[in-house]
């Protein structure tokens, strides 16, 4: 990244610049990728079938034969969609040497066995393989690197032809990242059919439990209220056992979220050492804590809506009505209870500032916060405050429930919000276990690299890690 | 890029690496500027017309004049207003076969015909003139490229002159992006002055409608009443008006978002190809839906928190204990009505699911969140939970009319809400039309690049694209 | 950044491309660094005390004595604690003229005098130490740069030492920022241990605030109730008054964070330049108005919950029902206020609307969306958007109190919102002065780079500013 001699300055042809590169295909992606390299001073040659009417080109840009284009230039961008690469073999002399950039992408995934890229590779051996681009869209090409799509990813047996490519990329105002040997390619050309992979465990953890919970509620306050006493409550599953089901969810979600942090602490105790793996089940667990935990903001949030709007509805209105018409008519007076004043209060006001600092690690887990932080910063915010939004929470259902938990039971089933309050407690527990001083200290030690080994050379080991 | 000679770094003064550099002009950017060239390694000497009361300079830069400065560096930084740019002329013989960067914004658009750098150009023809650094501020020189401020545009004449500009960029860290010849000064000018131009169709859209449908229920609500039954009923307009505007306009605003896809798509398929460009009203309806579905989003929240601050209001209160008290005086006894419970939770249910999506729709279109997301997720959130969130909306407000749709209507108006359902009634229409088996599958190819051609060659041009 | 000579490109063994880099210390950093380094095509040599058990290297790397490990590669990558750097010494003879790269953090800040590498440099003083890749983890290093992790910072005295480093650096992926001479390590070493330093002022701000109204309102509305009639009002403590704490302490420090710029206009327009320091604490103060905006956000943001949830509360329901009975029971008529109907209304549209724009605010402080906004977009929400708000929320205050000012005090303390009407009208009657158009232009003309000077040169100087 030498200054440039400023001698080779004086207006004269600057020709050694001007780089020739060619496209295979006029579709979408090859008219827009031809166009940005044009714009970012290289000279484009199309390689097409047709060259004289293969449609509007870019400005500047020349259409011909395959073979001509490909002599021209020592770098082909193939835009052409995996189903057309047999006519390639009869280029193979010349392509022979050059560098060839797959940029495919195939509708759905497995749909072959090998990668577009490998397939190439196979059918024209003497030509150096490259995968790349094939992330962008046609449009992020057209418009240039957002934040968005500021990566092309690549991957290639030779170290030059990658070296090159990524030389383009650089140009055109991308930061290319090597993804190492061709074999990568597979994983790159799935890349862009995947569909929020690390959200489907979640996801399906999210449905399930919501579909249990309702199944439960429903039974225990419409089924219930029908057989015993012939009433027809099921106008309430509309917000009343939904505003059931939603916290519920979101605690016990939220209690998930972060118990394989825990369950990993024990793990590391009784190994005494941090350097080996976990258990799979619990290494994919830790990876979707994030998605376990929004997904547990989305049911608060709900709940929390669903809350508001409660003294709006005509069920609310219609009773409070009752009531006061009832005492009336009957001459009662009630008489205001502070206990109830304060326990309702501490409820909600417990409720709010969970949901708060709920609402808070959420915001500082978007990218654009997250990044803003140290790593310290990042995890006293995850740990720190989500301990205590899991503390809060709880609380908040414990206050909910109050002398509840003694009332007896319809059918045998506690009520809902009992089970949801199962997760979070031993996870409040197994954390206050691990805060203990001499807990605290060893499993400090252990994540320091500190490893409780055999005694013969327990002393040394420490030291250079 | 290559890995330097690991030989050379045996201790040596390191003279060849500190490229000197020129600045014109000691106001707080070429201060700014200095320091920050300083910083990352460059020596720098300023150009003043009063070198020795120029002020303070950053540490270890010199003032000298400007023939002097000019004649030391190869690359000047011209720092000074459009309206100085005339005594430059007399340096012509310093300047020349220099690389001229001009960093200059004007206070407003379209002050000057030409571009400020096509002016310099013009002025010292012998000198390499590039455009770049404008969109800084000196603050962000001082401070050092953030995520906001990491992008440098370029653009020049010269290849060479441009990539030396762009190397002092990428060595201030900086990502230096090329735009193009000269010509392209003008957009860079203007590009510091914008103030949210895409944002202004959508805002006066939203005006317009908030404006209309205000009056509409003004009229309706309040007007009618003082008229008709001589009530002043002027209060309402508060909060109970607004919170009828709200909804519509979110409503309407929301269809608008999606209705230019519909017709596009419509459009593709009459056209039997997707490669003629669509009409501009079409082009740059597209273009706004992101701020249009985000205003929608705006009115929608107001909607919900004016829905919920109900129950607080003194009219509300007044009314319902109004009510109560009537029922005992006139020994009334309601009867709660299933029906009503039903529907009155079930529209409360739908508007915040509706409003959750709609919030959700909202946070992937954060920047830092879109980017996350492969262009398949993105289309997926943004299109079928898009269209979701549509249905939900609409249903919302079908179940809120409910039987609303048949009572006379006041002065022949029907009421606000109806208006606002018939947009998104036809955005679903024509939204099931288009997924009809037999009509999906041709866009699908369609938008594969299929086209519907004459039928000589149509069998063979699609293979290519 | 030239394209690479395409002839070069023949298979051929490309052995100069791998560079062999030295890493000692064998820990869960080194690991990590190790196999990114082989992944982007490095060859990578261990050093290590027990070459045979130093437990699992990556795939591909070696391990050897740190003498043997030193002397092959010209780059050497320390991963081990400070404590351990003495023995470094003995490997003086093999380090000379090496790049040592230190990527030492401590555990605390302040911990040692000196900086880990500028000890490590007077140990070594034949050896060309730099100072990077500290602020990464090992994980960011395992996973690759991530938006949240692109840049690796780092300094030292040598620059083609540093440029090395760099390169490394670049092929890994990262965005190299040098910080300067090795004098910078001290800030770099510190750089992990921060948390959140510019949070600190206006969190210990929030938190006295919020504990002095606290005390003042508690003694304003329980102790007096109790005193002077014995009525146990404390169950108002957990909503009512924190639903009074809350917005106040709000308001303030929404105040406090745009009174510095008007101090700040006042003080240049006082001096008659822009060029003079302001005084610490106002530069200080100016640092963290955006984190005294954001906590102010969150106080509003408790405000609304709490409001919202009003209605459901036990006390307000009791409280209205008794007051519907008894309304029915002295047989008394409640007559409709339209002015009351209109005020409360107005009071809470007001406050939404404030609340609303608080948010919007909030949002485009978001750094991936105030990045995408140009230099004039973001000054306008934040200073024109900005004075609505407190315009909004002071309004709101004013109608919230309306006639109340006239009221007699409690034990001479006048009602809590009173007080925090003080600050906010301050700040709009000094924001109107600056806007009147004869000071508002003198201003301007300050921020331009006009200075109010000595008669004598006062004509020339703002002209190459």
């Amino acid at each position: 990244m030498e200054f440039p001699s400023l001698d080779r300055l004086h207006p004269e042809p600057s020709a050694p610049e001007q780089e020739l590169l060619c496209i295979f295909g006029t579709g979408d992606f090859g008219r827009s990728l031809g166009q940005r390299l044009l714009h970012s001073g290289y000279r484009v040659v199309y390689g097409s079938r047709r060259p004289h009417s293969c449609g509007p080109l870019p400005q500047g840009a020349q259409a011909m034969s395959h073979e001509a284009a490909a002599q021209l230039a020592s770098l082909v961008f193939l835009c052409i969609h995996r189903e057309h690469y047999d006519f390639l073999e009869t280029l193979t002399p010349q392509l022979q040497g050059k560098v060839l950039v797959d940029v495919s992408n195939n509708p759905k995934k497995n749909l072959y066995p090998e990668a577009n890229a490998e397939c190439l590779q196979r059918l024209i051996p003497g030509a150096h393989v490259v995968k790349a681009f094939n992330t962008l869209s046609a449009w992020a090409l057209q418009n240039g690197p957002s934040d968005a799509n500021r990566q092309v990813y690549l991957c290639g047996n030779g170290a030059e032809a990658k070296q090159a490519v990524a030389e383009v990329a650089t140009k055109l105002g991308f930061a290319a990242l090597d993804k190492g040997s061709l074999s990568a390619a597979k994983e790159l050309e799935d890349f862009p059919l995947q569909l929020f992979p690390e959200w489907r465990m979640p996801l399906y953890v999210a449905v399930g439990l919501t579909a249990l919970i309702f199944v439960y509620v429903v039974i225990r306050d419409v089924v219930y209220a029908f057989v015993e006493q012939g009433k027809d409550n099921s106008f309430r599953i509309m917000v009343s056992l939904a505003n059931k089901v939603f916290p519920i969810v979101s605690l016990i979600m939220l209690s998930l979220c972060y118990l394989p942090g825990v369950i990993a602490g024990f793990i590391q105790l009784y190994r005494g050492t941090k350097y080996r793996r976990f258990p799979d089940w619990l290494d994919r667990w830790m990876l979707c804590r994030k998605q376990l935990g929004l997904i547990a903001l989305g049911f608060a949030f709900l709940h929390m809506v669903y809350t508001l709007i409660i003294p709006i509805r005509y069920y609310v209105r219609f009773r409070l009505s009752a009531n006061t018409i009832s005492q009336i008519r009957e001459n009662r007076t009630s008489v205001f209870d502070t206990t109830t004043a304060w326990r309702t209060d501490s409820y909600y006001s417990i409720g709010i500032l969970g949901f708060s600092l709920f609402l808070l690690l959420g915001i500082t887990s978007l990218p654009s916060v997250s990044n803003a932080l140290s790593w310290r910063e990042f995890s006293f915010i995850q740990s720190k405050l989500g301990y205590l939004t899991v503390f809060f929470c709880t609380l908040h259902t414990y206050l909910y429930g109050w002398s509840g938990f003694l009332r007896p039971y319809k059918w045998y089933m506690p009520p809902a919000y009992m089970l949801s309050l199962v997760l979070p407690s031993v996870l409040i527990v197994l954390k206050l276990l691990l805060l203990l001083p001499c807990v605290d200290r060893s499993l400090t030690r252990i994540r320091q690299g500190w490893e409780r080994t055999d005694m013969q050379d327990g002393s040394e080991k420490p030291l250079l890690t």
